[in-house]
């Protein structure tokens, strides 16, 4: 397999998957690697919230970048449904963050205010108006900030989506086949080698989530880059017990189509451990029927986990490799994947083809900030 | 469960389900019984075509009522994504009816004359044509009847998306719950007798799919239908293989979203056994392989079966009992299950709704024609 | 499918299983048939506890057979591994039944008292005798009831193991073949009506488990039995978390081959849905990590429920009908239908070929006695 | 998790885990590290044929190695069912390498003739005998070398009874976690390096599989192994279709427990793609119907792919580093890996140990041997 490509691209997650369709739509001959399945790790396990205002709470590079993305997604929905047949269950009926302490309570009309000064929709419910809109919730919940334009999408079906319409443009797509290490003349990349032969590239983009930071150390590049595993889980209903994404410490549920609803997530650091412990689980459950006591009655459908990348300071790692021209990461998109993976679609192939884009807050993505090269 | 509805439904299939889903939108307290779980027999197993004008070669009431049904699907895929989240997997780029053969061409090219003389649009494509629409296609085949307005749907998710939408407009569905017989009082349907309790209702619908003559005859009500198997199997490609359903004897292949592949189907009578035997799945990869040579690189997904139900003049039965008032009845529908499905649930709805419909063609449909009812 | 056996069996469960193989062993020509498929029903959702002293706690005819039954278990667990290839998975290792209340702890004791005194092994461990077993247990248990004869199988290994020697011994398998009524002449019975055809034979034995009074009914057979549903769930871990099967009220834990652990059961009435419930489950967790603390770090497989048929008076239904000569009848196990399994096959057997039996025993099984005609 | 051990072995196949075993029963102190789950490659997809004598047609090392290791079973499933409840599926009905064309039967004959001076039983059935043994078989068979002591076990059985023998004798299993590289300290092996961080010990054993080779060259260990998928399908049928393995050129049927009946297997080379294709199964589906033509009739289960290690000589690697002490291999056992897995840790046990080994024999699979060490 000595092939010669423009770009290849090294993990087929969502962001690998969006980072190829836009570069194969404008004309790049494009091949996605992945070393086992597409959209098999985290991007399979996301419950698809796209929180650009839900999980950022002040203002900053991640949250420019997340209202970019959100911004994205409708156009792009009809996009990928066209070009690949799949529906990626776009809902835009908006998220309640909702407090069950008077501190939360507090903190919550704090960012709505701040917020609402950045030009974002944002308002309080008290607990009558929030019954209005979601009758089934706990009576204990003491209000909820409404996020009108946060939406959701099916995780697994994005990311499908991405390389099935990126594969429709011309990219190849190359399933169970690892990548082991760079090929660099110069300094520069040249591609590829995997474990059934080379690969030959003018670019290579890193796309691996959590496993990034091993390849890349394996070739002398450090990122400081950690697993965090997710657990969830999904019950079925054939009246939709809930209408929006409801947004709590330590617990949200994510109303699917169908009467689907799936509920996440833990958080259980420095793991590669996709399975689900029975505490993770009973833990998640009592958190559920705390907030929407009607979920008891439901049926249970199943359990799984994901393997998220986080980095020291919580911003991903978007752009070129300082020193090795030609190499480019995408990761450290922690519990963003799935919202941010649009965007950087977008930049990535903006910078390939050098047009012009926001240079400042590119900078806090990079491999120079200090903070995310390891020692 | 001593409850009280309007309707009761038994089957949950795709014709129960768009019953169902027309009953409740028009306020209608209604409840779907199912045996099992929702859509988990021939609706789940259907590939999916919407061959109005490819499975039906002649004038007569079933082309009548298939072309109706055909041009309700667009305006449905939108109502019922909006109310139930799930995408109807709805194709809208034509048929292939493909000739092996010299008398198939000439057979072929009688059917478009006759149809052209109906009003409905298909031609003739020539081997160098039909490349340019279908280039992986067999040199071995001789031309195809190209039919633009035929489709197809991912039938699981039509029939859950049927019920589900249906659920959101009020209506009960009611999962493992067999329907032992009828409540009948002076002639006239009052409700049925499940394996858990009693429903009162003012009409009784059986929607049982195959399994309808059974229920039927127990309660001393005779059709005549028998059941069909159908084997299928499915393979996977990152870029489609195929654009267009193609249809040929014995064989037809269905591409869905995402690069899957869609194969069927045996025709094995008078068994409910839902298993897929060696044999059968053997013989369809080898004519799949002569029509679609590169069928043989696509990655192997799965095979299943699927039991519809045939009557002896090959036309479903819609309609009211002719001596129990309140109990009515839609089977028969064998291959067109899911393209008559939108229909089904109008003329059903119409009727009880006592709306004017075209009574002649219902006649075709009616439990009055000689040849359904058995000896 | 018009055939002619000796006897023809409805219901391919574990029950049904067991009669077919002590028939066909014996040089009967038989007939099992399953309207889905083998073992797929309460056989296969069991948890597989052989608790003859433990569930029961007075003498009786239950008692009695319960204890004969087990015994059978070690030479059924080589024959049939010989003749299928199957292992049962039979462990030996003991019960222990654990004391959360000094109220259990009361309780527990006269039952040991009791069951020495008809002769059974039995003994009462203080909690740092239990401890020295099962050093995973939790320090809030008063002490247990030790029974080590009380073991365990793989309820769907032995369902599966006595059809498939039953086939090698001739039995025919009929699956996906359901019965609606039977052929009676003068009073006596000559075979089955079955969705595709009749199936002739001189003895009908219905082994149907919940499903079977539904099936008497329709033939004007009333028996008064309900189902129950029982909904479990198993985890995983590497070295086992204990040896011995843990029976507690309303929770057992029963430790299966390979670091696999089943826990069970609700007990829900009147229910024929197999779906299983959050509410059910994360009860079920909370019981369990009350009993063993260690569950919480075991890794989640999976969830699922089983519909068990119970009779008013608690005891099995086993015998012929006292009206309709050759029609016989097996059911109403409930949670023992695994245990009384190999003896059901037995007594049926003897039964059928006049061989002499327990006449006194039977008879607190048999159809006569009152509480379990319906009205 | 810098923890610390006398042995830790790099990858949870069957050869890793016989290996855990043997060294966990003689005391040491083990982890067993595997970088997804446990047994879910190559030593998952096996059909489990133990071909000492069918495989192997010629004296030499490989033939010595398996004669041993076939002997090695009847103890080894009894103790490792006593130790993790796993039954391994031992079955010793003999196997028949059929021949189709005359050139076969000559060539058959001959190996008989060598096979017997040997001192192995074998012997020659002409198609009348064989129809004795094996009705089923087709017509055309022109006879068949019959192996009376070549058997066959369940090699995902196999394979995980050993690792979970090996975690009740003590050993540590840690899946989900990858070894990146190996601690070496002046030419000492001193442990690993894993994504989550290092797992110390004094002997470091790779048994990674097809995978073992990319591990090694990252640590700039060079050997030349590659890749080999084979795809197999299975079929269920409720009486057995044969009883002895059926072995004949690209095509051989294993008889499983309950009726289950495994084909195996394409060869395909330098590929880690475990996805099967529909050209490989429907090749394989024609060669089964050509030996066992009643196998049209049975019911599809499933199909499947494993990814095999092969060498340049055809034998395995088995011993210690020449350069670096203390690091351990064992791979390229191709379609032997399972018949030589009890061998496989016996050896490497004895010669940890120090033990008396047949240092003659395990020459041939060392590293010293020069094909095997890549340029």
């Amino acid at each position: 397999m000595n092939k010669s490509y423009d770009v290849v691209i090294v993990g087929g997650g969502v962001n690998g998957g969006s980072i190829a369709f836009q570069l194969a739509k404008r004309g790049f001959k494009v091949a996605l690697i992945e070393k086992d399945q597409l959209a098999c790790k985290a991007s399979h396990a996301a419950a698809g919230m796209l929180g650009a205002q839900t999980e950022l709470t002040e203002d900053g590079p991640l949250f420019q970048l997340a209202r970019k993305s959100r911004a994205m997604f409708p156009a792009l929905a009809d996009e990928l449904r066209e070009l690949s047949g799949i529906d990626i269950g776009l809902v835009n009926k908006g998220m309640l963050k909702i407090a069950l302490t008077p501190e939360e309570k507090g903190e919550f009309k704090k960012i709505i205010s701040l917020q609402r000064q950045l030009g974002e929709e944002t308002s309080w419910l008290e607990p009558e108006e929030l019954k209005k809109y979601e009758p089934e919730l706990s009576d204990r919940i003491l209000g909820a900030m409404y996020i009108p334009h946060d939406g959701q999408v099916s995780a697994p079906d994005l990311s499908m989506a991405f390389a099935k319409a990126a594969a429709v443009m011309g990219a190849d797509i190359v399933e169970y086949t690892e990548v082991i290490g760079f090929i660099l003349e110069h300094g520069t990349a040249k591609g590829v080698i995997t474990n059934t032969g080379n690969i030959y590239a003018d670019k290579v983009i890193v796309t691996a989530g959590a496993w990034s930071g091993r390849l890349l150390k394996e070739n002398g590049i450090y990122i400081s880059t950690y697993p965090v595993k997710g657990e969830c889980f999904s019950v079925l209903t054939h009246k939709p017990l809930i209408e929006k994404t409801i947004f709590s410490h330590g617990c949200y549920l994510v109303p699917k189509k169908g009467g689907r609803l799936v509920v996440g997530a833990t958080m259980i650091k420095n793991t590669f451990d996709e399975q689900v412990s029975l505490g993770g689980l009973s833990g998640l459950m009592e958190r559920a029927k705390v907030i929407l006591p009607a979920i008891e009655k439901a049926k249970w459908e199943k359990a799984w986990a994901g393997i998220r990348p986080q980095t020291e300071d919580g911003l991903p790692i978007i752009g070129e490799h300082p020193e090795y021209e030609g190499l480019w990461i995408a990761t450290g998109h922690y519990r963003n994947g799935i919202l941010l993976s649009p965007i950087t679609g977008l930049l990535i192939a903006d910078l390939i083809e050098r047009k012009p884009v926001d240079e400042k807050l590119l900078r806090a993505f990079s491999f120079e900030r200090s903070s995310i090269i390891q020692a």
